[in-house]
């Protein structure tokens, strides 16, 4: 993946640039142009939602991605409405990608301020099909490291068949914005007295223990990659 | 929430019908229309991806939901941009809602036969802005008890400025699919002997103990609607 260079050279520190559709009308405290809590936002999930138009009308469907420096990549059959149209159209797909992590609930006296504390990135932009066989090797590579690191060295790689049927899309981070909640509801002084709890329910995700396939060879142990998760 | 009456009445338990853009290009056997398989991926979650068209772009924002019989409701403040355009736009603005539950990694011996397993519901339609107070009123209690059952009454409720200040819009569960994967992944027989593990990483989320606010009367104890969780 190192030899992927970055989308925009010499920016790696400096935060994303502000545009006219990622500064909120409102809330503008939470919203944030850091890069490095772009990326930590990005790299804790695998699942986003993926925004596009089709005949005037807006589509939102989820799908698997990976961050490769400042590019995201997703992929799908080529036969798959999203990808065929970004690939279909010249030059490229609007797409709004959006990646949304819910950490608590936040329980207020007043109906009015209970809220959830999450952090969610939104990227705009536009979505291009990926077509050089290197870069589509390394998006497909992250695309399993992203949900599960270390298994695309531990799986059969896509031979030519497979390739060929599978569409890459990539997706600069560019025009990029994070929105982050924390900490405990926010209660009018004239509330505080109420005899409602207050306060902030944690959300937690975690993994079961790995279910091996019924036709799996029982010499073949768990990874380690898979143990420590 | 009795007193609201379905979209359709007389439909309760006929499968939504499929529309062009509800039946999938690939894939097709994962998508149902099951009216009881909806509504229980709905019910399961309370944070849905909202997606609407801007300036003729995507955009794609998490948004706390709320179904109610057969129409989901989202609120927010007046001054947020959705929520205006939903106002202010007649017949109502054009949007795609999207919930996804992610319930397994899909481990294959090639890497192009990973997936996960996962429900999802897409609604699409038309988002209208809810002015009847009473109908106001069951959505906002709606929207607190889809994430904590049993808040709503054991909070205050919103006062005549607060309602001012809060946009709620719905959207009839009419064009709706589900979309579900499960099982172990599908390799191909020629894969079966590779040496690599198989099988679903099963994917959990939890609650976890409440963190009660600081200024919270020490009087106050857990209410049982939250120790349940």
């Amino acid at each position: 993946m190192s030899e992927t260079p970055p989308a925009s050279p010499g920016q790696q520190d400096a935060p994303y640039a502000p545009t006219a559709r990622t500064v909120p009308t409102r809330a503008r405290e939470r919203a944030s142009y850091d890069r490095e809590l772009v990326h930590s936002v990005l790299d804790e999930g695998y699942v986003c939602h993926l925004g596009f138009v089709r005949d005037g009308a807006p589509v939102v469907l989820p799908t698997l991605y990976a961050r490769v420096g400042e590019r995201l990549y997703i992929h799908g059959s080529t036969g798959s409405r999203p990808l065929r149209t970004a690939g279909a159209t010249d030059p490229g797909m609007a797409v709004c990608l959006t990646i949304t992590h819910v950490d608590g609930l936040v329980l207020a006296r007043s109906a009015f301020h209970h809220s959830i504390n999450y952090r969610s990135v939104v990227v705009h932009g536009t979505a291009r099909r990926v077509t050089g066989a290197d870069e589509r090797r390394t998006a497909l590579d992250a695309i399993v490291e992203q949900a599960v690191p270390g298994r695309s060295q531990d799986s059969r790689p896509a031979d030519a068949k497979e390739l060929a049927a599978t569409a890459v899309v990539r997706l600069d981070l560019d025009e990029v914005s994070a929105k982050v909640r924390t900490g405990g509801p926010s209660d009018e002084p004239e509330d505080l007295a109420l005899p409602y709890w207050s306060g902030v329910v944690p959300l937690s995700r975690g993994y079961g223990a790995p279910v091996p396939s019924d036709d799996l060879d029982p010499g073949i142990a768990l990874p380690g990659y898979l143990a420590r998760l």
